[in-house]
């Protein structure tokens, strides 16, 4: 797929197919997130892949805007490692670039997605690393839903006013 | 371009060619910004686009590792709006996806980009809006040079030791 048509057809999706999604195309989508920027290079991300339905359901308890994760084949909980920081301040920055590579690409593979906050709130941060038993050294950053689903019809947020030719 | 393409190719620029970028190419770019996802659909971006060779030099030395957007014919400030927020913790994660969609945009039009930090450095941001004299609901997230380079080489990040399949 064109890049192009790729940015326009990314859409939150909320609701997916019961069809699984082969691993291979999960591992296409961390492939491209892999490839993002980041701060000195320093690559936070990691990532955990749940295909377990009851600790899907689970993680979709985690808040108000997480539900349509539970109707998802697939979760990805997108993790950072505190171990890799080498410029804190930049790591959520780092890792939502990552998760943008992730969408596209499920656009490309015909897959629908959703993003879901986790850091930087605290409440949030601690629940998933209890629910998933991550090392100390490890933090939740997002939920990410993957399934199919219909495929978008692009909804142009195109806003000439958000543009500053010069001086604001 | 093939968004696998553009994905593979988007690398950090630090040198770029003294030819203009065409103010069509810049529009796409932040036309592929405003595609992005953001929570609650706040869409808290906008953009100031600086062509000055002056302004863009005292840009250039925010800090030690925005040097490189001196040589850049165009600079985007790249900005968020506070009265545009509805969900103040997701904005830099907000932007940041819209960031990744401008790097991509950028490689599909045969241009090279730098994605240099501001927020949340408080002193970065303070510098950054007196220099831009942008009004006090504004703040700057990051500076991103654009121009003609060479054309960049696939450096493969795949890293599997990163996911964790099922439990970490």
């Amino acid at each position: 797929m064109e890049l192009k048509e790729a940015i326009k057809l990314r859409r939150s999706a909320r609701t997916f197919e019961t069809k699984p999604v082969e691993r291979e195309k999960v591992e296409e989508i961390l492939r491209a997130a892999m490839q993002a920027p980041s701060a000195h290079n320093q690559q936070p991300w990691e990532f955990l892949v749940v295909e377990d339905a009851n600790k899907i359901k689970e993680l979709s308890q985690l808040h108000q805007y997480t539900a349509p994760l539970a109707g998802a084949p697939v979760a990805i909980v997108v993790l950072m490692n505190r171990k890799r920081l080498k410029v804190e301040a930049f790591w959520q920055q780092d890792i939502s670039a990552a998760v943008q590579n992730m969408m596209l690409q499920a656009v490309d593979l015909g897959l629908g997605t959703l993003w879901m906050g986790v850091a930087p709130k605290e409440e949030y941060m601690t629940k998933v690393k209890e629910m998933c038993q991550l090392p100390e050294e490890v933090e939740a950053f997002g939920l990410f839903a993957v399934g199919y689903t219909e495929k978008n019809r692009f909804k142009d947020r195109f806003d000439e006013s958000r543009i500053h030719w010069g001086s604001y």
